[in-house]
């Protein structure tokens, strides 16, 4: 159960806005990253949250890609152009932390941030990093 | 954005079992103790991983639940009597700092862990804490 967990927690994003608020397309996007990178998706769920004002904009939206090696979550709120990512794997069977860490990486580069805040904490390990 | 994202890494776990290998049973445990702590579940997604030699014995499974407030992931690891927990809460529209600790309070005497290394990581602020 040793492995790497991975936060970021994004800030005036200055991506496409669709890529905060539409669900399927984020999801997809989840889905060829985490392959592309040499993880393995074993499940997916995405929602997109309702407002009951719809003249408040279009609301956040959430993905999440279950993987062998443990999970991905996204959420996102347009409204504060803001995003936090999850990139938690284990590494039972192998090291995944190069996997993780370019899954991090493109998710990144994907929103655009002008700011993140990014945690790195090692799991079911004594000992734990904050970068 | 700003949350509070608990992570607790749980071994030598005392429980039945059947609690880190049955799928929709814990499925059903974490959608009930989600909706008695108060908060909301707008999606759910349970894994059970095979094994290529079933003579191993039963492998881990995941169970997800999407909240209101961001997410809860379990992951289980039955050969090591091990079990991750992330419970992860966004404070917009109030502090959901309460629900978070009192579900995984609960998902903790569940398992029985003879160790725990928990962690707390203020999501979004620019200090996080570990405990």
């Amino acid at each position: 159960m040793h492995g790497l967990h991975l936060t970021a927690d994004l800030t005036d994003c200055r991506c496409d806005p669709a890529w905060l608020t539409d669900a399927a397309r984020l999801g997809a996007y989840c889905r060829s990253a985490v392959a592309d990178v040499g993880l393995q998706a074993v499940g997916e769920l995405f929602h997109s949250f309702g407002r009951p004002d719809e003249s408040a904009g279009p609301a956040g939206v959430t993905a999440t890609i279950l993987l062998a090696e443990s999970h991905l979550c996204v959420h996102t709120w347009p409204e504060l152009g803001a995003v936090t990512l999850d990139v938690y794997v284990c590494n039972f069977g192998g090291d995944h932390s190069a996997r993780a860490n370019a899954l991090m990486q493109g998710l990144q580069e994907l929103f655009q941030p002008g700011h993140v805040q990014s945690h790195r904490l090692l799991r079911g390990q004594p000992a734990s990093v904050d970068s």
